[in-house]
């Protein structure tokens, strides 16, 4: 296509919410007239889905639940009155408490106030917050001083613990877990309240429970007296959950403004709510997912955010796209293995690094650029009418064009700045695009099966150490002769795994074979 | 294959560098006698591709380069005495300043010390020592705090700079760029010493360049009298440079032991050297690699370390292996457009989140795990008989599982710890198994002309900026007039970017239209 010729696609395709000042370009993707027309019967499918699960239907059959995201951000179209009132309750009992805690009405015994905040969660409970925090910070006025605890790793755990050295007395500890049982976050709860004992501080006076009313975390932190609770909602998966109390009470706390992330969000939400699909970004996303990756995953979606506070943005959107998209039967039972791998960085950083692949290597991807047209920072010429932002521009549109002439697809969502009510924009735009690509591939958005087989896999793993390290003897057996002391015929290869696991953490001791089926494995 | 079988499998592949305690298991990859025996041919011409390099022949044709990186943790090896020698100078150097810097020997006017670090660099010069940085620094033994610049974003060079208010006086800039003439890198330099001069600081007191000899950045510094040059060797690329002066001087700044990292690659180059394929891990992962993706990069290499220090890992090898691979011409001038793509982050948090799609979804990948045998932190009990660190060990052992029932591949890398040695054996066991892999697919894994041509796509569009720039006028125009005024039929639809972006950037004004060709732009 000559660029007369792309200049016209460009304005025929060019898609913009005016409330937001958002807009999208698909023009770089491979598509045409023939293709939106004869996807038109599914869209019109997709909205109604979208109509019902935003009305209050089941739209996640499998786990039997609503889905209503949509509704933290237009308490009005709740299902019913009252969980419209609980949205509105839960977010005026966060501003209350983040004012209080602000202004040092709630504070930490003997000290003036809380200076630090430290989240504890996991998967949708950390990606979201995390990305907030890092897109909308700023080291010199943020109110608190965010840190993050968001896996099993003891060591990192203790890492966490020793940049707080010398602020734990003065760090709220918020806890976050929808059922209360997830493993990784209880663990860094252990761990961190062992940390607030051996410092002789009280962990309760700092502490504060995100979680579903009645959970295990829940009724916790009710016994010991935590300084507040909120709620989680059936009705809100993990990860779609950043502008629920998950992400509004960090957010709050940090000092970002939360009011302006739910004033956008459902901003998006009304511009891509519309039964126009060429009017609808979120509607044109999902298309275009369908035409790059032919309704299958055969292509990678690459995102490419020009502008360091993104950074985060692909990590939040690896879980939202995949973890949605990435199922094994459609919604009739059918095995399909569903999904989109999702991955990118920043630019212009990754024309350093692996936009060298993109743009000359295996065309097994499509790119998602999001531009900001504000550059922000110092705008001092670094060489004769250019400033580093200009730098930043001019690669953005250069490697486009670039990816385009070797026949590399790409769109690009436009903002003027990084703003809250962006955040919140770009957030839900990606949900509901997430949300009509389930419908076009028929297959349920809202579970995680895998997430649960994954836990039942490592509890059976824990299961099989504590019958591995009882098998230990004083004399030297090995894996295959330990599984055998355990009887029922484990594997002995995972066996083996636990054993060495156990022995390079003081629990038993080993000596190595070259193979290492004749290494040997005594009590510590 | 049932549990026995697969325990014979893992003990007849494992492959184990003693020196090192560094295991890769490949058993749970998809291949089996026949191809290692119809490669083992292949192999061979890779052990002397790879033997030719390591003696100093031009690995790099089209830029008729020796390929050295290999010799910096083994000067004795190098193709010249002189080269030898330039190696351990540099060394040598890094240590004197370094020791210098820590003793206070060498300090900033009116302060006792230094305390931070700023390393201004991108890709290559930035994505190694922020891997190194993360993996092996602890904030309550650090030597000095280090900062990173790697991007042409003015407002994340602000947050930056803003992060260090009140410490830029007792901060230590270091400017990475091989050439000098990285524009990224240069407007980073020139918006950070505006902040020195705009402070009464003097810059060239407290900044240190990592470069060529000669360059044009070298010149600066010389010319300016900065603390210190380091030199950059044209026979290392960016991508292989962490353990020259680009990453050792850094790391070593933090109080990291860099003669530990140079001495754990050299154990890995030395075990990854022998012409034996089944005990040379760099051999059989780069084969696993070609089994996985049909060496045509059919599936994607999903990087799984479980642990928190390990975060960075998957973005460091993703510029490693996809800016290696990522090419369009084979060796011989044929159109491969070959590669592989690289993604991951961290366990367990991943399996809460896009580890859903690896069980689940599109099947278009393979794992590699990196296991860590030691927990390290806290040991306590979160529940009788089982710590945090077996949570872990635990869900990286059920998750292998998993994948491997629903048909998935992976591969284990097993390391006792994270320190310097195993960082400097990871670094040195991909850097080999890129090499290996380049050969086996015939291409040069040590050019990069994609990233060179991104820089002339971006330097044309700044040229076309100037122009439209100059051709606005107080009567409002289209893209399209602007184009014509321009001449020469530059693409309106880059036009219509270029004056987007001046206009937010107050350089222009704009008047939109819902059609971005009626959107008229005038000057500011």
């Amino acid at each position: 296509m000559d660029a007369g010729e792309l200049w016209k696609r460009y304005r025929r395709y060019f898609c913009r919410v005016d409330s937001l000042d958002l807009s999208l370009d698909v023009s770089r993707m491979h598509f045409d007239e023939a293709f939106l027309n004869s996807m038109e019967p599914f869209m019109l499918k997709a909205f109604k889905d979208m109509d019902a699960l935003e009305s209050g239907g089941i739209a996640n059959p499998d786990e039997k639940r609503m889905v209503g995201h949509y509704w933290l951000r237009a308490p009005q179209l709740a299902p019913t009155k009252e969980i419209g009132q609980e949205i509105t309750a839960t977010a005026e009992s966060i501003q209350k408490f983040v004012s209080d805690v602000h202004e040092a009405r709630i504070k930490p015994p003997n000290v003036p106030r809380f200076t630090q905040a430290l989240a504890i969660g996991i998967g949708g409970s950390a990606l979201g917050p995390m990305f907030v925090s890092d897109a909308l910070g700023n080291p010199s006025t943020d109110r608190i001083r965010m840190h993050f605890i968001d896996n099993t790793d003891p060591d990192g755990i203790a890492r966490t613990l020793e940049s707080l050295k010398g602020h734990l007395h003065e760090t709220l500890v918020m806890v976050t877990s929808k059922s209360g049982g997830t493993p990784d976050t209880r663990n860094g709860l252990v761990l961190v309240s062992q940390a607030y004992s051996a410092a002789s501080l009280s962990f309760s006076r700092r502490a504060v429970a995100v979680t579903m009313p009645g959970s295990q975390m829940d009724e916790l932190a009710a016994g010991e007296a935590w300084l507040a609770r909120f709620p989680m909602f059936d009705w809100v998966g993990g990860r779609t959950s950043e502008l629920s109390a998950v992400g509004l009470l960090p957010a709050a706390l940090q000092g970002i403004d939360i009011s302006g992330m739910l004033a956008g969000a459902a901003e998006c939400d009304a511009a891509t709510r519309i039964h126009d699909t060429r009017r609808n970004p979120a509607a044109l996303m999902a298309l275009m997912w369908y035409a790059a990756t032919d309704g299958k995953g055969k292509k990678d979606l690459v995102v490419l955010p020009y502008k360091d506070r993104l950074l985060l943005f692909s990590r939040y959107l690896q879980q939202l796209v995949m973890e949605s998209l990435g199922k094994q039967l459609d919604l009739s039972g059918k095995r399909v293995e569903q999904g989109i791998a999702v991955y990118g960085n920043k630019g212009s950083t990754d024309q350093h690094a692996f936009v060298q692949q993109l743009r000359d290597g295996v065309n097994n991807f499509f790119v998602t650029f999001v531009r900001v047209l504000e550059s922000g920072g110092s705008s001092a010429e670094v060489e004769p009418g250019v400033t580093a932002g200009d730098y930043l521009s001019g690669f953005l549109v250069g490697t486009r064009e670039a990816l385009y002439g070797n026949d590399r697809q790409s769109m690009t969502i436009t903002v003027p700045r990084v703003d809250a009510r962006r955040i919140g924009g770009l957030i839900a735009l990606f949900e509901r695009a997430v949300g009509f690509y389930g419908s076009l591939v028929h297959i349920n958005a809202y579970h995680q099966p895998g997430v649960e087989a994954g836990k039942k896999a490592a509890a059976a793993v824990l299961a099989l150490q504590a019958k591995a390290h009882a098998a230990l003897s004083n004399s030297p057996q090995t894996a295959s002769q330990i599984a055998e002391a355990i009887g029922d015929a484990p594997p002995e290869e995972t066996v083996y795994l636990i054993l060495e696991h156990l022995a390079s953490n003081g629990r038993a001791r080993m000596t190595r074979s070259a193979d290492p089926g004749d290494t040997t494995f005594t009590r510590a």
